[in-house]
This record gives C-alpha cells, sequence and structure tokens, in this order.
C-alpha cells in the first residue's frame, strides 16, 4: 500500500499536470486560479485510498478519476457561490466577484467538462461503471444544491427533509469519490457500495459537526466567527431539532430573535442559551456519532483485511474528531 | 437505410422517454419546459443520419447519442440565454426570466450531467471515442461563447477570428453529432473525419447565411426585424469586411451610426446603402459558399455509395439555400 503522504503528492502534481490553456484567458484564468486556491483535495485522495485499498498496483491508473473528482468539487463550489452571493472562498475572492457572475457561469460549465475529460482517460473496460456512478452523483448534487436554495425560503423543514439534502448536496460526492477508486481496484459490487455507504455516512456525519461546531467550536480553531450559522437564520440540524422539541413560549422567543438583527452577539448568546436549556448539542452529538457509526461499520464489513483500512480509518477519525 | 421523418420521430419519442422527475420542481421543471419549447431537432438528426449512413442497423444504437446533443444543445442555449441577457428564445421566455438566473445556472448543469447520462448508454465499446468526441466539442462550444462575449467589447476583431469564434461556438457540435453517428455506425477515422469536416463547414456557411438574411432577408418569412444586427452594432461578417475594405470617409459614416440610435430605421437603411455600395453581399455570399463547396466535397470523398448520403446532401441544401 502508499502511504497518504504519497498520494497527496501524486494529486498535487497530477493537477498541476492538467493542461489548462491560456486563451481565451476570461474562460481560463478563473479556472486556474479556483484551483490555485486550494483546499485539502480530501476527495481525490478518497479516490486514490480506495483504489489502494483494494489493489496495490491500480494508483496510476486511478489518478484520472481522482482529478475528475476535485474537478467536480471546484465545478460546483464555482457555481454554487454565485447561487449564494458568496463573496469569500477559502478566504480569497469569489470567481464571480474578481471576475463577473457570467465567467463565473462559463469557466464553471467548462471545469464540468474538463471533470469528464478527465474520467475519459479512465481504462476503457471501467468507463461505463465509472461513468454511472460519477453521472448518478452529478444530478444529486445538483438536486442537494436546489433542495438548499428552497430550504432556504420555506417555512418548516423536517429534520428527515434536511438530511437527505446534505446527503445530495455534500455526501454523495465523498461517497462516489470512493466508490470510483473501488471500481478501478477490482472491488466486486458489494464492497464498492459498502465504501459508498462508508464515505456517505462519514459525510453526514462530517456536515453535522459542521453545524455544531458553529455554535460550539473553539472561534480561534474553528477560523469563522461563532455563530455565524444563528446569525444567518441558517436552519442547521440545531434549529431544526430545536424548533420540534421547544414549547410554545420558545417558539415566541425564536421567533423574535429570527427577525431582530439589532444586536448580533445578543442574538447567538440568547439562541445558544435555547439550545443549552434544550440539550441540543447532545442530540445533535448523538445522531452525528450514529452516522459516524454506520460508517465505521460499513467499512468493517468490506471483504479485505483489517489492516488494509487503516489510512481510511484515521482519516475518517481525523475528520469526524476536529474541533475546527 | 431509414427515411429522415421516420429518424425525426425516432427522436421525438427518444426525448420524450427521458425519466425527468418531478422534484426538486425548480431544478427539473426548467428542464421540462425548455425541451418542451422544441425546435428543429436537427444535432440528434444528423447524428442518426450519420449512424445510417454507414449501417443500416445501428440507428436504436445511436439515439442515446443523438439525444446527447440535444440536451447539450439546451444546456448551451439555458446558459448562454443567462449571459447573453436574451429575455426569448423560440418566442417564448427564456428560464432565467421565467424563473431566475439561479435556476436556470443549476437546471442547465443538470441537462449538461443528464447528456452525459446518454452517452453513458452508448455501447462500452465506443464509449472512449464519443467521450473523447463530445468533450472536446463540448470546451470548443464554451471557448466560443467566450469569444463571443470578448469580441462583443472589443474595438477591432479580424474576419479570421470571427470565423474561428462561430466555427467553435455553433459548427464544431454539428461537426461532433455527426461524427458520433459515424463513430456508432462502425466509420473509420478517416470517414468520421470528413463528416466532422463537413458538419463544421455546413455550420460555418449557415452562420454566414444568417448574417447575409438579416439584412438581405424577407423579414415576412424571417420572422426577425430586419436589420436585428445593425441596430445592436453586431459584429457579423458583413460589417467586419465593411470595416476590412471601407475608405475612411465611409468608416466617419460608420462611426457615426454606431452611436446613433435615435432613427432605426434610417440607420438601417444608411447601413445598408455603404452594404451595397461596397458590393458587401456579394463577398459574404462568396465566402460562404466557399464553406458550403468545403463541406459537400468532404461528404463526397466519404467511402460509402453515393446514394447513400443524398439524405445528408438534401438536409445540408436545404439548411444552406432558405430564404428564413
Amino acid at each position: 500500500m502508499h502511504d497518504t503522504t504519497t498520494l497527496q503528492q501524486r494529486i498535487v502534481q497530477g493537477l498541476n499536470e492538467i493542461d489548462i490553456p491560456d486563451s481565451p484567458e476570461n474562460l481560463y484564468a478563473p479556472i486556474q486560479y479556483m484551483l490555485q486556491i486550494g483546499g485539502k483535495r480530501i476527495r481525490p485522495l478518497l479516490t486514490l485510498m480506495a483504489a489502494d485499498l483494494f489493489s496495490i498496483d491500480e494508483i496510476d491508473k486511478a489518478l484520472p478519476a481522482a482529478l475528475a473528482v476535485e474537478l467536480f468539487h471546484n465545478f460546483s463550489l464555482m457555481h454554487d457561490d454565485i447561487m449564494d452571493n458568496a463573496p469569500l472562498r477559502r478566504g480569497q475572492q469569489t470567481v464571480h466577484e474578481k471576475w463577473n457572475p457570467n465567467v463565473a457561469i462559463l469557466s464553471g460549465d467548462n471545469l464540468l467538462v474538463m471533470a469528464y475529460a478527465q474520467l475519459a482517460k479512465c481504462p476503457a473496460d471501467k468507463l461505463a461503471g465509472l461513468l454511472g456512478a460519477f453521472n448518478t452523483m452529478a444530478t444529486e448534487v445538483c438536486e442537494g444544491q436546489q433542495l438548499d436554495m428552497d430550504f432556504e425560503r420555506r417555512e418548516s423543514v423536517g429534520i428527515d427533509d434536511y438530511l437527505q439534502m446534505i446527503r445530495l448536496k455534500t455526501s454523495v460526492l465523498l461517497g462516489t469519490a470512493l466508490k470510483m477508486g473501488a471500481i478501478l481496484g477490482h472491488a466486486d459490487e458489494n464492497d464498492a457500495q459498502l465504501l459508498y455507504d462508508f464515505g456517505v455516512n462519514v459525510g453526514i456525519a462530517f456536515q453535522l459537526q459542521d453545524d455544531i461546531l458553529d455554535v460550539y467550536g473553539d472561534p480561534a480553531q474553528f477560523g469563522k466567527q461563532r455563530g455565524g450559522d444563528i446569525l444567518a437564520n441558517k436552519k442547521t440540524l440545531l434549529l431544526l431539532k430545536t424548533l420540534e422539541i421547544a414549547d410554545r413560549d420558545t417558539i415566541t422567543v425564536l421567533n423574535h430573535w429570527f427577525h431582530d438583527d439589532s444586536n448580533p452577539e445578543k442574538k447567538v448568546h440568547e439562541m445558544t442559551s435555547i439550545y443549552d436549556k434544550l440539550g441540543i448539542r447532545k442530540l445533535a452529538e448523538a445522531t452525528k456519532q450514529a452516522y459516524a457509526e454506520h460508517s465505521f461499520r460499513a467499512l468493517e464489513r468490506i471483504r479485505v483485511h483489517a489492516s488494509r483500512k487503516a489510512p481510511l480509518q484515521t482519516l475518517a477519525h481525523a475528520l469526524l474528531t476536529r474541533t475546527h
């Protein structure tokens, strides 16, 4: 097997070797920019780790699929940032801000096509399976983004609807990144599906943890202002759980704070007090934990020696116990 | 061989059979709407006709590729309409007008993924070749759209640059639609490339004819106001040719009309007079004719019996001699 650092280096090298023309500049400079902003490259790493889990010699054959996953991720960020009107991405100006929305639309489109161009480099006998998994994921990510936008405008959102939304918007990409690696590592269908389940459930647990850290994380470490979701009235697991179990008087107080932005600090403090009173943190942690356990059980059931699963276990553990 | 009407019916039927979910409604209703607005479905027809040119029994196998081409075309229209701020498409409200730009971005993204989902249904042994041709085309269409937007803002555009732009923006899709059919009909690489050249050059000739018809078409038949390009100061072949050969005095008059929108009728009349004086129509017709002849020569060189080429010749002839 390959150690994780080696795999990460191959990804960085592979991304640098993607041929991005200079012209038309307004099409390709934003793509260069977006890819250089960086990120932790977790998704393509999952593809290589999955291939490595099943087969020791398929790493180079899995690289194009890993790059396809990373290009897709950047495409979806570029378009989501337009829709969400986000000024910053990883501390840098978003593409639609630095250039304009039209540039971000078209460069994003081309990033998606570039993802498929990487897929086309995969071994011919695996192509149909990879393309099928990738297309299903891509459509689901679009559905998830649409649900997220719909939920912003909707009065009431059920917790199951919320969990389904984050599954589609963020988690199926993790699951599919792993499944594609499994396909390239010659895993059978059952094992590939288990690895997919592992990824999807890690993804959901990770997202729920994000909801928790927004309120209970260490702001110095988290790198964001505490309570950002609260100030944006974002329908997180914590808020939805609160709305589900709060009594009428508490709902009245919540409704007040939804419409009062005059004192942000007080709003965060008061909302957090309500969460504390209702024990929301514990409830949210329990939900997160259930997904985490589900994911580890799926990994355990995969029919390769337990020692080979250690790197994926370590990575998932690191992702799910971060405090920032 | 199959007659053209039969092939057209298969396309309509195939489009109707694409499974489009009901929900999320804001993602899928715009896709339904866009596909129902219609159009002549020329591009998927080219794919089926190309398959039929080489092989009598590959039509059903070619249908998913034909649908991929039509879905891609609709994706690019949906996104181009946002970028061009177009209120109408085929006489109906554009998606970003009827819904909003975010809906048009995301539904367009999903249309592109749906195109790839059709491609994934193609015979496995042809998939790599089809995907390669499709991806090259898709990136070139993005490049063409970017150049078109760049040219709007640029002072001076060369005729060669303009021809390259329309080749990328509109013609490579016709060429690729045909090439994909050729691949599915088991054509060899040389014949597939000749059919691609036929399509690209028909596409360029068609676009140049559009430029000519804007000024010299019969408005009753053309369905648009005569001189729409002139009123928009659009850099068409006619205008670029005029700027290339006009003397200094004429350039002064042209510059006046670029900035004077007070009397649209007079602007169209005066600009047309300049075109007439310089014989621009004849020059543009000659350029168009050169591409048309290039296309028919490529078709002739394909190594199948001339009688099998008749439907494609008839279609190209109809496209290139329309007066509206």
